[in-house]
């Protein structure tokens, strides 16, 4: 039978086709509001998947808008009581569930201190909508599955779209149109993807590299994994990854590494050739067909995927390895250990 | 023979106590001017070790000065060539060799755009100097080990005294005194750690958790267990935990609490009694002695330690850690893999 994360996972180019048609317009005047206020700062609040969308969110915004971003340290609102001064600060929550009352607290005090603030949830009910002057709503109807993917993914097109529409450039905007083809295409990865999984299953670790716009991924990628397939999946940007742990490399360590073509590409490119000689056991996710000279250790990404939105595409991959380690493992991807759906945290 | 790595971390109550002799009247200056300039927010950039450090000071300047604080994005001044707009903003550098062509860029991008800067380096023919208005030299002598230790403490050491000078809080700037003896006390844990190491020598991964302002310590326990003995460590917040790694757990996993008395004792204290009986072999790190039912896995913290200057004596339990599992192992500490001294990424 299948699971209800296969499922989830498979619906992703419907659901963000949905996600366009329905939301785009009301996300454009969120964004136009957003060009009056004009704030100097932005703090995001978010747990486990959530946050890694906050990093697609860090980078996208600091690059584009050219705001510098943080994120939120949710214990400083709850259990220090120690918050600091949002002053000219845009404060956004990223929720699924929006029921976790540490990011709420985020929420509260930057509401407290009247900052504008923007709920990015999936459920209709979710608290954090009550302290959030504006609210995306993902549409994505019921997320069975305990580990996140069509929400996630519809995370990063609100972030993606909230970007472009606040930039007001229209050959950004016409490009979020081309993402559920995009997904649609990495989702056809699957049998590849199955097969990389039956490689690398009795490995009980691996990396998981990138850098730039993909550092996102690396993290989501890493998280579904542990989750789900119990495999302890290490996320690194290339250059954090120099600094340290490259000394973990030894003869067969698998790395994947998330090359997509752009500005980050070349970095990425050194790094493969760097682990290569240091005996990793080396997965590649990218669009550069030179980087292929092995197919059965090659994920291909969508040609024409425009840098930016790469990470859309690229998690997908990363949903379907998860998947496939924890079948391959013989665990039940739908009942991951000790997990539920909806995880509060003070 | 010893290596330069023990060496070096025994020094460290030593160092410690000259950086307060030598430093405090100079950090107290550029404290005073700090509080005329009155930015509005930081920015931190660092790598590897000096990143861990810089997660201090996330947590310090956001709790204590109230200022919201973001981790710098280094790509996007070098690959990508979109740095941000940091209107009152102020940037801190934090490096070692203060060598690293990323880390430098943010500095002189901040530079160029009039923000104050400030540079916490080790070695005074530090390149990043130039691009810094001000600088703290940790007056650490060299370091000879490839992996930090005196100099990240001093680090934390720095960045603590910029907080309470800069908050001018005489009571802080006293607690400051006892850094020294702390360290001291805390190296007394060798012959402890030493047989802790022992008994989970066998394992390649193990998990380290903390919460508030130990969540730096986690960081750079992994990074050395990981860089020394090639054990792969996964550092987390005691809420992120709970949002999926969790389910990582299982019979004999190893795990690293770090629970210090302070405000997130108690989450931590759920928290080892749940991975308890999920199976987890807990190390605890900890000052409440309540926690030392199994004393051949309690790691003793001082009593009398300050929650927010916590982190500076519970890292060293996390050097003596690393260093211990890498002898037990069989490798050098002073000769880990693929590793040199400067690492310089763009």
């Amino acid at each position: 039978m299948t699971s209800f994360f296969e499922k989830e996972i498979y619906e992703q180019p419907q659901i963000l086709a949905r996600f366009l048609a329905n939301n785009l317009e009301e996300v454009k005047a969120i964004s136009a509001h957003l060009r009056k206020v004009n704030p100097q700062f932005v703090l995001i609040a978010a747990r486990g998947t959530s946050d890694n969308a906050a990093i697609y969110a860090k980078y996208l915004l600091s690059a584009f808008l050219r705001i510098p971003v943080g994120l939120a340290i949710p214990s400083l609102y709850t259990l220090y009581q120690q918050p600091p001064l949002m002053r000219k600060t845009f404060v956004i929550g990223i929720s699924q569930s929006g029921a976790s009352p540490d990011v709420i607290a985020v929420m509260e005090e930057a509401q407290k201190q009247k900052c504008p603030t923007l709920a990015i949830v999936n459920r209709l009910d979710a608290p954090m909508i009550q302290f959030a002057d504006q609210t995306i709503p993902l549409h994505c109807g019921e997320e069975k599955a305990v580990a996140a993917s069509k929400t996630h993914t519809a995370q990063l097109l609100a972030i993606a779209c909230l970007t472009a529409t606040w930039l007001d450039d229209q050959r950004m905007i016409n490009q979020l149109n081309f993402v559920p083809e995009l997904i649609q295409k990495a989702i056809e990865t699957h049998s590849v993807v199955r097969d990389i999984a039956e490689q690398i299953k009795h490995h009980n670790r691996l990396l998981i590299v990138g850098r730039g716009f993909t550092h996102c991924t690396t993290h989501e990628m890493a998280l579904k994994i542990k989750e789900l397939s119990y495999i302890s999946a290490d996320p690194y940007s290339a250059a954090d990854f120099k600094h340290g742990p490259i000394a973990l490399l030894e003869e067969g360590f698998p790395l994947i590494a998330i090359a997509p073509q752009g500005k980050t590409f070349q970095s990425m490119k050194d790094l493969i050739e760097e682990v290569n000689q240091a005996g990793a056991e080396t997965i590649v996710v990218s669009n550069e067909v030179s980087l292929a000279h092995d197919p059965s250790k090659f994920i291909p990404l969508p040609q024409a995927l425009p840098e930016w939105i790469a990470p859309i595409a690229a998690v997908v991959p990363g949903q379907l390895l998860a998947l496939s380690l924890t079948l391959a493992r013989g665990n039940d991807p739908d009942k991951p250990r000790r997990l539920t759906k909806v995880t509060k945290t003070i």
